[in-house]
């Protein structure tokens, strides 16, 4: 573990990835003992795995055990970064799931898992429905990528007090993340637009999961008392649905070369944001046409030029400025509760640091 | 635990089913706090879960722990009964998913789950299309059921040695049947209709997860020597393969009032059966026209007619006795190894019985 391990997020990053690329070697054995066929889809998962993603949720839970006390040079400190590490995998299925649930053709600049498995049915010339083939096995490969993630994580050798006490945030945060899941999909059909249900898709699907719980995680492992948890449970929710806020904002607003989706993509797909939420009941309100055109538009085949004036309208109605000024309260709501706490304080310089780094203003 | 648990194996199946049961109970707070919308999908997987099946696997892993000298009146039984009935949820994912990729309507006599969820879209009257809507709840409540399997498995309260003995053989185990899994559907588009693939989805999907691991956890529950770890996997191999192959057999010959698939079932889908393997090898080498039929029929659209004829043609092609012949060759050489193990005399009985049970002739 590097000294400065706080102080430049990349060595963290790096050690998250060797950490990935070392549980995917201990798995060699039982992978090559079924053959070259499972080989190929684990080996497609591991690229999946190790090229992505800022590792926001490990450094959240690794910054949470260091902010409650552990020790980033202490013996026990490399079971803990692969403790941390394996929430990679949770995500990777989350990811590999998500995207076929959407019918999504790009992830992080790549193709999905599912194109990816596709492509390798018509390249061998198989028979059947190539498309089928890649949903089949990105499935599997999802779930393969949940059931590492258990045995990374319970094969991390945290002792034995450390394992029971991080048990219990382990599956709420598990079984969270689904739950926000399942209200996203259900909502996305009934049409159900109200800001509760935005909202509580924000906390379980993102705030909770992001955050809230791999902050807690780190901290049920460091064994912290009651008022680091709760601080850290105040601070995480906040800052995830402020997260979250952004997240929706750039998926309306943002631009493509940053966020690495087509522009407009929310209005496309016609996800049930807070952001739009916010605007139907503006509009509700005052302007009904407006709310008319909204509801029309939203998940429907627009030209760039729809797009655009979705834009507006949405900004008009005063729905932009509402998450801005939201974004803000949150932010500065959790640095409060941050600041209060006894959260060591190079952790809690780091966590200020990410707050403003994963809510910041970027399109 | 009452004193009879092996005379009877409904006392076990019971037991297992108010411990799924209580399991579920267990994570209502969790469910509830994230609303009716999840409490609806995970009552769906709860009834699921509570209506099916033989508990084959938590019983061969009961009976491996008590054969290897557990105690079913101790202290620890209630925890390693929870390990044992954790199982059930890995199958529950497994089924779910299969079911998704298999397009399967239906499922222990009822609608599969993706048909339900499907099912309540249109119920409810939803936008979008409610095939899509049930095939994305599905995909869910299948991670779900797996990510709770490993919650229940880890929660059992275990001792820590025991826990820790376990760990590899949990993991092996979920690593070879999505293994198996991916191997399979890779050997259905490729059309490789060999032998040794079938035997080696037979091997990693079936036996592997059915009996030997499950045996084999039962036994790392109990501390047990290498002798009975040996003897048990020897065992579960065989007879896990014999299960499979007779599962072969049912799947093309089975009344379809026992089997509960349509008759013919594995003809129509085109699975890459040892039995279609046995039937195409003797063809190719002296029947080319028999070979041609085989290959052309199999995974088409067959009418009762045409299943008949199929029939008729594997029987004379030999391929139903060598698959009787190994059978008996693979139950034989089970239960030699039981014989000659160091397993406990009730437990040996147990898996005596249901060794016959799962590979019994009864088309």
């Amino acid at each position: 573990m590097p000294p400065h391990i706080l102080a430049d997020p990349r060595d963290l990053r790096d050690a998250v990835a060797r950490s990935l690329h070392d549980f995917f070697d201990r798995q060699s054995g039982l992978v090559d003992a079924v053959g070259p066929e499972f080989r190929n889809a684990v080996n497609r998962l591991e690229e999946f795995v190790l090229r992505g993603g800022k590792r926001v949720r490990p450094t959240f839970a690794w910054i949470g055990w260091i902010g409650a006390g552990g020790d980033p040079h202490s013996a026990e400190a490399p079971g803990v970064l692969t403790a941390c590490a394996s929430l990679e995998l949770i995500q990777a299925c989350a990811l590999i799931h998500d995207d076929i649930i959407d019918k999504s053709l790009t992830r992080r600049g790549y193709p999905t898992a599912h194109v990816e498995f596709a492509r390798d049915h018509r390249d061998a010339g198989w028979a059947g429905n190539a498309e089928e083939f890649g949903t089949a096995a990105s499935i599997l490969v999802g779930d393969l990528a949940l059931a590492w993630a258990d045995d990374m994580f319970h094969g991390a050798e945290l002792d034995a007090p450390a394992h029971r006490r991080a048990l219990p945030v382990w599956s709420a945060m598990r079984t969270e993340v689904l739950g926000g899941q399942l209200l996203d999909i259900v909502v996305e059909s009934s049409g159900d637009g109200s800001i509760e249900s935005a909202l509580k898709i924000n906390r379980f699907k993102t705030a909770a999961y992001t955050v809230e719980r791999p902050l807690h995680l780190g901290a049920a492992i460091a064994g912290a008392d009651a008022s680091v948890v709760h601080a850290y449970r105040s601070f995480g929710a906040d800052i995830g649905i402020a997260f979250q806020l952004r997240d929706d904002v750039l998926g309306v607003f943002g631009d493509p070369s940053v966020t690495g989706k087509p522009s407009g993509d929310d209005l496309r797909s016609g996800k049930r944001t807070a952001l739009l939420a916010y605007a139907l009941e503006a509009a509700d309100m005052n302007h009904p046409q407006a709310a008319a055109t909204l509801r029309g538009a939203v998940g429907s085949a627009l030209s760039d030029t729809d797009v655009n004036e979705l834009r507006m309208l949405i900004a008009e109605l005063g729905a932009v400025d509402r998450i801005e000024h939201e974004i803000s309260a949150l932010t500065e709501n959790a640095l409060a509760a941050l600041r209060a706490s006894g959260v060591r304080q190079h952790a809690a310089e780091a966590l200020h640091e990410m707050a403003l780094t994963v809510t910041r203003r970027t399109y």
